[in-house]
């Protein structure tokens, strides 16, 4: 366990660097926050720095004299409270929600994450893909984001995105549509909420899933930021997906830090006539991205072999082919989503209320639907057969 | 030089046989067509017939006998004469017009093509790419199969495809628009001309390039015809880019044979909710197939490296660069395809004629533009630069 000495030292050092700052990242490896602030505020710590190198090296001195001048910018006791008393949660490395899987960024993990919502940040990204694109989003794009992102969390894979308009907007959507979990990571604080025009979004989130930062709670998104963020949607995620994206689009910035973590970078092809989609053809052409088309296609890259479901695309699963005629087309008009009557079902189905309510029984008795709060629901596919 | 006899003989087998037939193809690894003739006909040929394996093969003995029944269906020499007369004219291995490329088909060899039109199939098919895809081709697929081919027409690539509606009549359409040589290789025989929609098309091909057949010229294609003749379009071209295709469709057989051929198979992304492009994803997904999305793509993968054009994606050349505001303008709307004439050019690029005349000099003194007989044009780029 960490001391609450160390804590705070991290904590304060949050304050002072700039988030994914190496320098920082490099001195962590050599010593420990509470040291490093002892050299910040110019005391000597516990007098245990070590220095392996003799003097510092003239690039962690200057961090130290810039971290230094605003070392007003820690806040007090009271205010850290403050933000834990709203909602807020603080989680460091080691605590038992903290993703270990941000170890893989070496020098530039992040030195702590600020959270808020329901969910449980490690839970949620255990199996999680971070899907990722055009702010300036097609309707094409924010259907398929919709779409598949609904499809993997039908599949229990949780979706990662940043939180901004367009297609990380419509990938938490389909995952909220389709009761999943998601994390929108951000680039500003937490309290700070950017962009605006999310705050409905951002509070739906938090009821399902987790807002996640970085940055001090009441600091605004810089330039930078948002591609610093970049790299903790690709370390928490199993791949990334890019759905659209234009040439030189930041969201190819994302694609770039799953690369280098070793993780699978996927991209959603697109008409070549959309200049949203030319960023995901050369991340194919190029750069040797999967191209997905559809969640099973995701799937097959972020489930280790023997752990996913059977191909979807090739037709439905035999248990679902020996049902008789009536029956399956019953299951036709029982949705995955939300939930239907079955005097609708039954009108659907082209059948009698009474056939549809045997029907319903039958499939409910094999597993193949459920009765959940809005009516009859098709169960995930993977349960039912 | 092949004597009149085998010639012959050749033709002769091209009636009795079926295209592509695996069978007489070995049979003339061991024999020529006269021989093999004699052994149909009953008759000893010049008695040179050496079978190393002693006693023909009981698959060999097998067509032999089915081709004999045929031998009526061998049309007398006045027959073949009026053909001629009408227009086609035959081509055997070793003659001028013989494209050798076919030769790697090795034991599916056509023995021969009949052709109709201007062109000359060697030098037709000698930069060509094959470009095919869906019957029932989507707006979208037929747009990008006829600016594409236009692209490549425009870059000297000439396209072989197979006739057929859809991405196939596009791929024609595209490349005599842009007064490019085009390759029609039809299932059916040449005087059949199937399909009958295709008339004009077809018309217009002839007067522009080659309609290729391997069959008969009065025989109507068979269902697997289409597939046997998939081959030849394979193999006359430096590779085959599928524009649109549904999962199993044809068109997914002609990209097949192209890899056994090891020429570069190349699909066009469309939307991922287009069944037309499923088979196009499902290529490059999961059969190495490579992401094309303009002419330049295309051109990568079949030029050999140092004669391909530099990458016009990233923007204008150069030399383009160089040019003042309103020549630029001037150079804007001089079309590639076609022409159009000054006073046009000036209206539309907001000058005076007197301005538009001698930015047009400039130009065409620099190499960007030419006069054709329907006015100005730009030249192609690799020309310009």
């Amino acid at each position: 366990m960490v001391s609450d000495g160390e804590r705070r030292a991290r904590v304060a050092l949050s304050f002072l660097a700039q988030p994914g700052d190496p320098v920082l990242g490099a001195a962590l490896e050599r010593m420990s926050c509470g040291d490093l602030m002892g050299l910040v505020t110019g005391a000597d710590g516990d007098g245990s720095v070590v220095l392996t190198g003799g003097p510092l090296e003239p690039a962690l001195d200057r961090a130290i004299c810039r971290w230094r001048e605003r070392l007003g910018e820690v806040p007090s006791m009271a205010r850290l409270a403050a933000w834990q008393q709203s909602g807020l949660r603080l989680v460091l490395p080691g605590d038992p929600e903290w993703p270990t899987q941000l170890d893989d960024l070496g020098t530039v993990r992040p030195l702590l994450l600020w959270l808020r919502g329901c969910g449980d940040l490690r839970l949620a990204c255990a199996s999680s893909v971070a899907m990722v694109g055009a702010r300036a989003a097609t309707g094409y794009g924010n259907h398929v984001a919709v779409e598949m992102a609904a499809g993997l969390a039908e599949r229990d894979i949780g979706i990662v995105s940043g939180g901004a308009f367009g297609i990380d907007a419509s990938a938490h959507r389909g995952t909220l549509a389709a009761d999943g979990v998601t994390v929108a990571v951000l680039a500003g604080g937490l309290e700070f909420g950017y962009p605006r025009g999310h705050t409905d979004l951002f509070l739906a989130i938090a009821r399902q899933g987790v807002l996640v930062s970085e940055c001090p709670p009441d600091r605004g998104p810089t330039r930078p930021g948002f591609l610093i963020r970049n790299r903790i949607i690709a370390a928490l995620s199993r791949g990334t997906v890019v759905v659209e994206a234009a040439l030189r689009s930041g969201a190819l910035n994302s694609a770039r830090h799953a690369r280098e973590l070793c993780r699978p970078v996927m991209a959603v092809p697109g008409p070549v006539t959309s200049d949203q989609s030319a960023g995901c053809h050369e991340l194919i052409r190029d750069f040797g991205a999967m191209c997905v088309t559809c969640a099973n296609d995701v799937l097959q890259h972020v489930c280790p072999p023997g752990t996913q479901p059977s191909d979807l695309r090739l037709g439905p699963s035999t248990a679902r082919d020996l049902l008789d005629p009536v029956t399956t087309a019953v299951l036709e008009e029982v949705p995955v989503r939300g939930g239907r009557g079955p005097a609708s079902i039954a009108v659907r189905a082209g059948v009698d209320l009474d056939t549809a309510l045997r029907c319903l029984g039958l499939l409910a008795a094999s597993g193949f639907v459920e009765r959940g709060p809005q009516g009859w629901r098709a169960k995930r596919l993977e349960r039912a057969v």
